[in-house]
């Protein structure tokens, strides 16, 4: 039975639950940053899903990168490029980070992941970007 | 006209030309590790693919994957875990970087992207990657 990576339940809050994955959004103010984990138990790398999840894993992906710029334009920092990195180096459970990337933002150009510590959002931002990738994903959800 | 980046032409070799994507071995022995341009002209993110690339590009990540334990098992560093990141913050070319991870390589836990310099492979070492890397594409292509 599938259970979500309680590192995922302490660095991050629920956006949805999409066809595939648990769509959740890092409490990271440095960037719009959301994580797919697929409900597949086990799953460790991509090979390890179905064909079938493979594409919907790929959707979703897209759909959480809408959400991570929507999350940018709530907040008034529009997203310039999407990172999508898929490691799990010490969190084995599979899952797939999409971020938002700004020229200006700590990490430019390199990547995000294993860098400084996280800042957490103001509760007036969280509340904010929580809706913005809410509703951008739930959009996506029903196409 | 599509047209691979002079950057991937100057730090990789070619690989194989699949159904969508040029795949390259990056010249560091420090890691197995491939890169995939689509063919694409202009694209920069996932969602500039359309709805079959994006299909077809995840197969050809899966690939990837497999070539770069077979690159792993030739030189007898056998992959532990695979890392998959498209961010192009600095090459804008569409591009997706798979890599074999150990314990023992020198970036462990954290991603490749951004630390330290390419070792570039012996030849004979080179060799046998091309080799094991160019035999496992052409399997999954004939699939």
């Amino acid at each position: 039975m599938f259970r979500l990576d309680p590192v995922f339940e302490r660095l991050s809050r629920p956006l949805a639950s999409l066809a595939l994955c648990e769509a959740r959004l890092m409490d990271d103010a440095r960037f719009p940053w959301l994580v797919l984990a697929p409900r597949r138990d086990g799953a460790v790398e991509l090979e390890d899903l179905a064909g079938a999840d493979r594409g919907q894993l790929m959707a979703e992906i897209v759909a959480a990168g809408r959400a991570a710029r929507a999350v940018g334009e709530a907040l008034a920092r529009p997203v310039a490029k999407l990172n999508v990195g898929q490691l799990g180096n010490l969190t084995r459970q599979l899952h797939v980070h999409v971020v938002g990337r700004r020229e200006d933002d700590p990490c430019w150009p390199g990547p995000v992941w294993g860098q400084g510590a996280a800042a957490p959002y103001r509760p007036i931002d969280l509340e904010r970007a929580m809706d913005a990738a809410g509703r951008r994903l739930a959009e996506a959800d029903r196409r």
